[in-house]
């Protein structure tokens, strides 16, 4: 696929910092997950929390997602409003404030949430009122954050929800995120079958309480290849694999191959000093660009083996090879994301190259809601 | 000043995660520096990065702030159509599109720019037509990011400046961005002193050119109580005094005693998991708390001794010491922000605890802006 070019006119007007998605390859790697999925069986129900877009999410759906899973009611709400079908909440809502804004999401329909724990349980169902509601019970796969920690529990929890009046068992999840990021092929697949395996002893506890399960929801790019052959899984969650990062780069395949994803995602930035020597410095820092992943790695339009480092809120420094020439300010550059999600995040909207050569804008949403302003 | 309460029944209906913001701190913060500047007959011109809101930059404005500086054309923006006079952005701006949106800024009057390029100079004069523009130069005094790095390049920039028609040059900046964190003070002054040195080097250039700056900006909240002393500021740029964070409760003043501002932003988070023994998982994680500074270590509302580790996007876990008992799942907790200035760019709004004990919702603007979507 062709590489984009930060020196092509449509970017010149685009206010830098700003994200830019590669909308061939972005569609690429959509099929290309779906055709896995389509190969194993396996329904596709990707995770919004990299992507935070409706645009995008809808381009999933449209190959072949079954639906579209999410981790914050923010999302949640605005995949509602966009009507799109079968949302699962990944976290568990807790809390008086966070049950009331599922409840009224559950009111419009074809939403799922997980949860751990009976009080949470209660408190939507005191709350939901004549409001049906569709509930999964979380397990803990060994990423130790949210869940229940074994099958007595998980039995229990389900037979609680399946005991209430307009409450549907709907299934259940386990994200192993502790292993989604394992570099090497065979430990990365040690990891993921031990936290397969504690979902298959929940699967046969609920099976024999006569609590089948509807879905058996997780795992994640790092380890969809693996998940999709072994099971138990019904669906996948996988979102990072659309937008690709660092961090997914330098995982490998069972042939010590990369994922067979392409970078989409990239920060275009501009050069806004260049006093000092074998540097210039960018307009893309910490608040452009996330920290927490490997240092960004790949450049487009500065000379090849120069480095970005980190300089403070709005800046990057990019040392250059010795004896390269110098970048004029006002010249653009493309960083391709460091870490996927949490750079989405600082950003309002994507700048899509769509195939056709035309620049589209899809808004990110999905932000945290604050209170609603008094008169607002 | 009395600690905020998670359990106050104003903060349950909050979306969390969410900013909180203690208003008796943040304008004790602000009444503090104000005060050390008039006694020291130096200006302030607080910095927007920090807060990013037009009604905490009004705050200031009320509280003796001659103007304000700011890092990004979003926040220039922001404050510009606010009306807020004074506004020194603090980047220099390069490339055309910035150097368009600097002159329609300039047209409404009352801002100036730091400029390091001659590049620069000539296309915002060239864009700018009969727009009046205010120009300043920015020095590099051992940060090693933007700016010219000695006296001559300053007095060849100024010069520039100062010869063409309807641009003003206006002063000088001098951030030592370097020197703001340096814990111990006695290390810290020198680092500060060296910059100054830097400073006062241009200034005599400039002055013996017949270039006299018209202000000389800089420091931060680290530095500002000797950059106030030992000068050669004109004015005072530090915006993290005011909301204060992990990073500046460490940095310690002459007599060891830590610096004179009181913490006042914290992220409000919720309960949302506790299956395991020991620990609680919250709603406040890498999209919740910014990541590149200590880890959040004041926690109100949790036992004594409990700590907190990020797990991810949306979640952290706290571990509780040993014996407490477990916080059930709904349950609010503030946890003080880690690093004030990238944090607060996460939330689209403060809820802010009035003196008076209303809630009030403060929106965060400034962020940076997408092309404007075709139609809208």
């Amino acid at each position: 696929m062709k590489p984009l070019d930060p020196g092509d006119a449509r970017f010149a007007q685009i206010p830098t910092p700003a994200l830019v998605l590669d909308a061939a390859a972005l569609d690429a790697n959509i099929a290309r997950m779906a055709a896995f999925a389509a190969t194993r069986g396996i329904q596709l129900r990707p995770h919004m929390k990299s992507h935070k877009s409706v645009a995008i999410a809808q381009r999933q759906c449209a190959a072949g997602a079954v639906g579209i899973a999410c981790a914050t009611l923010a999302e949640a709400e605005d995949l509602s409003a966009a009507d799109i079908r079968n949302i699962l909440l990944t976290s568990p809502p807790a809390g008086e404030e966070k049950c009331v804004r599922f409840v009224a999401l559950s009111r419009r329909g074809s939403i799922a949430t997980v949860v751990d724990d009976a009080d949470q349980v209660n408190m939507l169902r005191a709350i939901a009122g004549n409001v049906a509601l569709e509930l999964a019970v979380d397990i803990d796969v060994g990423q130790e954050r949210t869940g229940v920690v074994g099958p007595r529990e998980a039995v229990a929890l389900a037979r609680l929800i399946a005991s209430l009046p307009n409450t549907r068992f709907a299934g259940i999840q386990g994200y192993a995120g502790h292993a989604q990021h394992v570099v090497g092929f065979d430990e990365r697949q040690r990891v993921a079958r031990g936290a397969a395996q504690r979902l298959r002893d929940v699967v046969s506890a609920l099976s024999e309480a006569g609590l089948k399960p509807g879905f058996v929801s997780g795992s994640g790019t790092g380890t969809s290849d693996i998940d999709m052959r072994e099971g138990p899984y019904t669906e996948i969650q996988a979102g990072s694999y659309l937008l690709m990062d660092a961090e997914y780069r330098t995982v490998r395949g069972a042939d010590d191959s990369a994922l067979p994803f392409e970078q989409s995602l990239y920060v275009l930035a501009t050069v806004v000093s260049n006093r000092r020597c074998g540097e210039i410095t960018v307009d893309a820092g910490t608040k452009a660009l996330a920290v927490n992943g490997p240092v960004p790695d790949v450049l487009i339009g500065v000379p090849k083996r120069a480095r970005y480092r980190f300089w403070g809120d709005e800046h990057g420094i990019i040392a250059l090879p010795p004896g390269a020439a110098t970048l004029p300010t006002g010249r653009r550059i493309l960083i391709a994301a460091t870490h996927c999600d949490p750079t989405v995040n600082l950003h309002s909207a994507y700048h899509v190259i769509m195939d056709d050569g035309s620049l589209n804008v899809w808004p990110i949403g999905g932000r945290y809601r604050p209170l609603r302003a008094a008169g607002s």
